[in-house]
């Protein structure tokens, strides 16, 4: 093997050890040890393994790298510099606040792929940027660096066993298997055998080097490259804190900096473990293995057919979504579908009939799927992303990091609410809204009808900045609009109105039906009520609520098939705050259960019967 | 093997079939081929392997039984049925408003160990229960049964890692291998050597059966009671649907009843499939193998000795949560310590340092923690649980499935934030609060300082009928409070009050600090403000804000470090809608970054200027 080629990368671990020395210690805070095990890996992959324009991040061609062990952000930093992209005052920049070199990787440094730090996570974004390349036919490679404390997070088996499934050989995985967590060994330490035993269980090739020395990782990555119809993973033996002695294999050293004082002779220590390095003269013309750019497809306006939906004809708002689904996926190649295993009750079946080469079967491991979706939306996919509303509680993390990745996810969840009926109350939507709100420049949409989800399915296409989330319900609806109605993000429509109506009710999906049940009971009553439409809960049409209370003796009854806590009604009153209008809450209260759907709207009083009997009062 | 054994357990397994597709034929809806695939399988369990009294279901030395896959709640029922103790009538309900035999198994049918029906969720809360008996040094064995679709989710891995890691003998899996998923095949089919070969991988015991065969069944069952030092799995070919020809290991009848008017047919045909044991005269007297019963402890009220804080002494409340996590440890013998890998981080580690034997490391591997937790509150552990608050987002499906099946879970959230700094946002919990207020019967406790946390932690270990969460924050705070204070679920406490208060500032966790410091400032230009410290957010002093702010010109400002969304700000406007109050929420309103404490609360507006300047204007 090439002994210059190995001097060199030898130079760049220690180059990048010190940097992430430095760093850390300047910053006062980070992980220098969990960094000093990644070091020769990260500088065998950069400068060995890895084809990529270091110049031009966006080449599609590029060979990808994920970073799931987040906290070893300085190695990422440092081989970056390496690269020349940083200089030295930037890495010392690392943690502060003008930085954007956080401390675990996030967007706003721009060679990161996905924000990492929540671990477990980073394979299946590899797994989603390397099923892309499948779908493209692009040669590229992905790369992603495990922590060995990392692994035991389901999510990590569950991209383990999807990518086997559909054959990812593009997928390369590192493990860092440096015996140490956080405050404990690992549940296998140094066992390397057993971890291949799982891989190897879950249709891996796993390979076992030392992540020590050049030639065995240069071995493994290039026989990485050569596995065929299944994914790698390179199990490595490391040492937490390799090159300091003092931190070692120890315990007690994760997250722990080495003070500023200190460093000067902890630097002195490692010239002296690693003189050659150190005292490298570069002798090895290295060039990066650039591959050929080709134009990436940029995002083009996505539009679609009118629906061919009739007023008053019924269809639940799922399968609108299935139509609307297909025909963005007729407008745009770049359009894809995944599904937990429930396309059948999503209607993601009905994409998938048409553009079944664009859709993917998540099998029921929603983490995965989420993670996948923020790859595939790294290059350039344009995700959907479907299941139960309920079972996004399952991805919540997942989805938490995709949004500080600002990744352009669409996600859809069926079977909202109690109304689903007997199937109880594991399979309620009840806490999708609030959890979804609180997600950093989310948009959260609830239609009522087939017209308003298929043009919000529209928007949601043409969304890029942020995840979109559409909730649907399991029952037909009746259409409410025409189908050349206009729908906006923060928009909402006013469905009943009159010049004396005692209160503004404000309804979306199935409770919105219920109003206009209401409506239609009291009104022979002669007593009159607004009705809105607020199918945008975030953004949301605050102006027009307040005018439409305004104009309704400053009442309102927000009804919601929802918990009360985040959900439409709490975003109304506090969005109508301090305006001295008058707002009673009807949403679901306490603990479902199974019955039928008008028998749960009406015993948790979200039925046009309560919101009478609340009028009236 | 006795012949008339097995043809009592074929006659009960036919019995639970035409149960199961009465009482979903009765329903109108439900799941009877995935119940037919796990009717012999379930007979023989409870008819042959189980040791446990059907009369006194809370025996503690009982073996328990998990129905993971929770959709085939019809078995479950039926077999109760057949064991006497539901009627014909009773399981006709199934799915009925008022039944208590709900779509997915609720604890509202008393037989019922946990909630389920969020698939992947019922081994972890197995392997609690088997835990548990290793703790306790009783001798029963808990069950659990796993459909084929649901192995794929992640949360399954994980426990089947932490069970071989806790060498968990007395724990028995069983997998419904019935080929057909809702919408597809699974991954495997019916390569019952695939899952064998993971599940010995990942350090079971692997046994494979035909699962229609009562031999092989109850070969099998015995064995898997003979294994050691590590958990067993038993892998059974069956066939969805199974007895009814036209469903039979066919794809599209998962979900799918049969219609009433069709029942007598199938009925028929099922006896005629299975002539012996639909004629079947009872010739075996079945006594079930009860062991011997002892008194379970009963919950006392726990008590814990005052702590030893002086006022302005700096402690994170995290770090008080871990002594007092280990005083109430002291108090009472069923406590128990649950964390992620993070003990050092939460303060955990106080408690595992005086209780080692009660303090479970769970590693990174949140779902299954909160499934552990479910499992070992069933049999009367007193679970505190702990990891970062924003990685309770990982767990959260679990969660609201606990919280569904009301278990007593005390979680504790620790870097609680934007004041955790330079680690940035991945690790920042700004959503918890919004996701723990949605949970049925929750209880949301925030303190701010070392005294109230102490005191929750005894309040919550008190609490046993829902889910309590206790939100710490990383940064040290002052002491607030003398040692004799008392603190109570729904309350708050004015910290700071005058007769010409200009308004009432509310804020928790170290946002009261901030107050703290902004009535400091303001009281030297002679502004007054009064200050609330809102400890409880859920339940809330709602009466008690209310006449404050009426003392405080109408005004209130909350301040949070949290997301707006769900969080503290909402949660009082919502409160104190229609109350004629003023109300200005600080929170944190843009996705944070990486930057030292103070500087993000200034980012942030979260800090005491902003409270200043709101206050002024």
């Amino acid at each position: 093997m090439d002994k210059k080629l190995q001097q060199f990368l030898k130079n760049k671990a220690y180059n990048i050890r010190v940097s992430s020395l430095k760093m850390t210690s300047e910053a006062g805070s980070g992980h220098p040890t969990s960094s000093l095990s990644a070091a020769d890996i990260i500088a065998t992959l950069f400068f060995y393994a890895m084809q990529f324009d270091p110049q031009n991040h966006q080449n599609p061609n590029n060979d990808r790298f994920i970073l799931s062990k987040g906290h070893a952000s300085p190695v990422f930093y440092a081989v970056w510099k390496e690269l020349g992209l940083l200089t030295d005052e930037d890495v010392l920049t690392y943690r502060k606040i003008d930085s954007v070199l956080e401390g675990h990787p996030t967007l706003r440094f721009s060679r990161t792929e996905a924000a990492t730090g929540s671990l477990g996570q980073g394979l299946s974004i590899a797994a989603g940027m390397a099923y892309s390349a499948k779908m493209d036919d692009r040669d590229f490679y992905t790369y992603c660096l495990l922590g060995d404390s990392e692994i035991t997070e389901g999510s990590v088996w569950e991209a383990a066993e999807i990518s086997a499934y559909y054959k990812l050989d593009n997928l390369v995985a590192i493990l860092d298997c440096n015996r140490l967590g956080q405050s404990t060994p690992t549940l296998h330490e140094h066992d390397l055998n057993r971890y291949a035993e799982k891989f190897s269980a879950f249709g891996w090739e796993a390979l076992i080097a030392d992540g020590h020395s050049m030639p065995e990782l240069i071995n493994v990555l290039d026989q990485a490259r050569q596995v065929k119809n299944k994914p790698s993973i390179i199990i490595a033996k490391t040492f937490k804190g390799y090159g300091v002695k003092q931190a070692q294999d120890n315990e007690g050293f994760h997250g722990k900096v080495f003070k500023k004082e200190e460093l000067p002779e902890i630097l002195k220590k490692l010239a002296e473990q690693f003189p050659q390095a150190a005292a490298y003269l570069e002798d090895f013309v290295w060039a990066p293995k650039v591959p050929q750019a080709d134009k990436r497809q940029t995002q083009k306006t996505i539009s679609i057919p009118k629906p061919d939906y009739k007023i008053d004809e019924k269809m639940p708002t799922r399968k609108a979504y299935g139509y609307a689904l297909a025909a963005v996926g007729d407008a745009d190649n770049q359009v894809v579908s995944l599904d937990a295993e429930v396309k059948n009750s999503t209607f993601a079946e009905i994409f998938e009939a048409k553009h079944p080469d664009r859709f993917i079967q998540c099998f029921i491991a929603e983490q995965n799927m989420i993670g996948m979706a923020v790859g595939l939306a790294n290059r350039g996919k344009i995700p959907f992303v479907s299941t139960f509303a309920s079972f996004f509680s399952r991805a919540f993390d997942q989805i938490r990091m995709a949004a500080i990745g600002q990744s352009p996810l669409r996600l859809t969840g069926s079977h909202a609410g109690v109304s689903i009926g007997q199937d109880g109350p594991s399979q309620m939507g009840l806490e999708d809204i609030a959890i979804m709100r609180t997600l950093p420049n989310s948009v959260v949409l609830y239609p009522s009808d087939a017209v308003s989800t298929y043009k919000l399915v529209e928007l949601m296409a043409n969304r890029s900045d942020g995840i979109t989330y559409l909730r649907t319900t399991r029952m037909a609806t009746p259409v409410l609009y025409n189908t050349g109605e206009e729908f906006t993000l923060g928009g909402c429509k006013i469905l009943r109105q009159s010049d004396h109506d005692v209160a503004c009710v404000i309804g979306a999906g199935v409770t919105l039906h219920e109003a206009l049940k209401a409506y239609e009971h009291l009104k022979k009553e002669n007593i009159y009520i607004s009705v809105i439409d607020l199918y945008s809960i975030k953004p949301l049409a605050r102006d027009t609520l307040l005018s439409m209370a305004k104009k309704a003796k400053n009442k309102i009854i927000t009804v919601e098939d929802h918990y009360l806590e985040g959900g439409l009604g709490e975003t109304v009153v506090y969005a109508l705050r301090n305006t001295g209008i008058t707002i009673e809450c009807l949403a679901v209260k306490k603990l479902p259960r199974s019955g039928k759907p008008e028998e749960l709207l009406a015993l948790h009083e979200i039925d046009a019967a309560t919101i009478i009997k609340t009028v009236k009062k």
